[in-house]
């Protein structure tokens, strides 16, 4: 065995607001034993993620909420140190929903196994995880964009919107992306090859959005809500369609969100509005990981990853993707591997 | 031919917030003379409703706005006086969406014939007509209601919302009608048999509205918007579904309609909200027309009709939909027949 410490992240406080540094305590235990069936498992890369913020308020939503005092649990890529299930063996790289810790045990039935030799392991922490999954599903299943139609996305240089976007040009649609630095809009045209992306935080949106929108706006991938949405519906079409996957700008308030009603755009333009999270379509996760996998090997989907190092900047992490200090997926490298081969 | 004045009603003035009898011109013209192809109509029954406030603004939507001092045009059932069509003989009776006058001309194409062996003429101004048809598509197109599902339904005792809740029954939801008086909710319980129906302007209304709900929302049928609708929404189930209908809290308001945004209860609970007019099932009318016949000559359906005498009394009842006077369909009594047989 290992001779280290194990170091877990605790939820300390339910924040208000925007939280900090106090709501998490980082907690010293010892390395855990596996039991029949689990596995002992070395995290990583770990995954932060804007929709956790929902679990540690104390709120019945989709998934139940972190439970005080205990540790929190997100996205894991890891490397397996020690088996005691039949489908796993040392060096095994894995991936799912686990503790946000150096060390942790795993049921064999709640990881995945990874293949290295395919993409980048941290890639199923993004563009091949639950945000590539997320894209997909609420695009492809919601938005279901035509050819020659109008994408608009906000948030559209993360994980997810960066994803949308692409999967909207690659079924001949005019994308539009928001975003809020010019280093992202430069990223949104010149790598992603969006056709047009504006800059929430200028003076201008107003205008610049609809000068980029002279057709309208036919599905609207929703992930900040607020003034920034309310901006895009302006603009609907005929029979547009708004998944809604996200509401990022209200997730820290401490006042209720409060905004124009959407009823009367809604049927001024026969819009579907529709709320979803990837637990929506887990019957057809494979479908979509073999299509995501083909376009990312073929070059049709590219991902862009702002990694910090270090298990101990992991609050920093998730509290930069409110304050949009990522690009692409944000990730926590946690550790090199010891045990398993990556190539 | 008949020795009578004609008399018109046209939009004087674009309202701004609630109408008054001042926006609008009751003005002597001439009995028109019918070109080939047209026919002289006579009106028996005119409707009022609701989305017509939307056509008074000078703004863009599914159909375009009234034009200012031009006469205004709705549902009429009417008697044909003089034909100049094949297609129609003087005494037919015939309905479409034609102009607020005692006589007007209406090209063949506009209008339809109806057969008043069938049911009352007035019907196809209501649960036969417009009216009928958007509770129809709205509620099983959209709302898809499934057996023992919970049902919420505002302006429930309206043309709409009454025929929505009884629709809803016929398919084994349980529902729950929300109206703004004692008469109004007696009649959803008494005579139409809503499970349980709830005044929007008692006191109580949100702990009775949460008393109504033991098992949640299923489907919203929205017909009113504003803060009963955000009531409501506190309630939805996971995969609930709101068929967009009508938001008569808002036509008439004079500063933006603002409330809770709604994007975190619609991804909290996988929720659908679709706003449509009937415009979008055309090509569905005679389906649905047929089986709303049969339902109501079965028995299965009931309606209420609020009739208003005279054209002169026109506006009074067009206004009083805002002040939720009527029980059932609002429409205006014109004439007696003088050329069609009613039975």
């Amino acid at each position: 065995m290992i001779d280290e410490k194990n170091q877990e992240i605790h939820l300390a406080n339910r924040p208000e607001g925007m939280p900090s540094e106090k709501d998490f305590e980082f907690k010293n235990t010892e390395i855990p034993t596996p039991n029949e069936g689990d596995v002992l498992i070395r995290t990583l890369y770990l995954s932060v993620d804007p929709y956790m913020r929902g679990r540690m308020n104390d709120t019945k939503s989709y998934i139940p909420p972190f439970a005080l005092n205990e540790v929190i649990a997100g996205g894991i890529v890891a490397e397996v140190v020690e088996s005691k299930s039949e489908d796993f063996t040392k060096g095994d790289v894995v991936t799912g929903n686990l503790a946000w810790a150096k060390y942790s045990l795993a049921n064999e039935k709640a990881i995945r196994k990874i293949d290295p030799a395919v993409a980048p392991i941290s890639t199923h922490l993004g563009i091949l995880g639950m945000p590539g999954l997320t894209a997909y599903f609420g695009l492809l299943d919601i938005g279901k964009p035509k050819e020659g139609e109008t994408v608009v996305v906000s948030g559209a240089s993360g994980a997810v919107g960066s994803t949308v976007g692409q999967i909207a040009k690659l079924k001949g649609a005019k994308v539009v992306g928001i975003a809020g630095s010019a280093e992202k809009i430069n990223y949104l045209i010149d790598e992603l090859r969006f056709d047009a992306a504006v800059n929430y935080k200028d003076e201008n949106f107003k205008e610049n959005l609809a000068a980029a929108l002279p057709n309208g706006v036919d599905v609207y991938y929703e992930n900040v809500g607020g003034t920034v949405s309310d901006e895009v519906m302006k603009h609907l079409n005929n029979k547009s369609r708004i998944p809604v996957c996200g509401a990022i700008s209200a997730y820290n308030l401490e006042t209720p969100d409060i905004g124009p009603r959407v009823q009367g755009l809604l049927i001024k333009n026969s819009t579907l509005m529709q709320g979803f999270t990837i637990g929506d379509y887990t019957e057809d996760f494979p479908i979509a990981a073999k299509e995501l996998g083909e376009w990312l090997a073929s070059g049709k989907l590219q991902y862009e990853e702002t990694i910090v190092e270090g298990f101990e900047n992991t609050i920093d992490a998730f509290l930069g993707l409110f304050a949009g200090t990522n690009l692409g997926k944000q990730i926590v490298k946690v550790a090199d591997p010891m045990y398993a081969k990556l190539s």
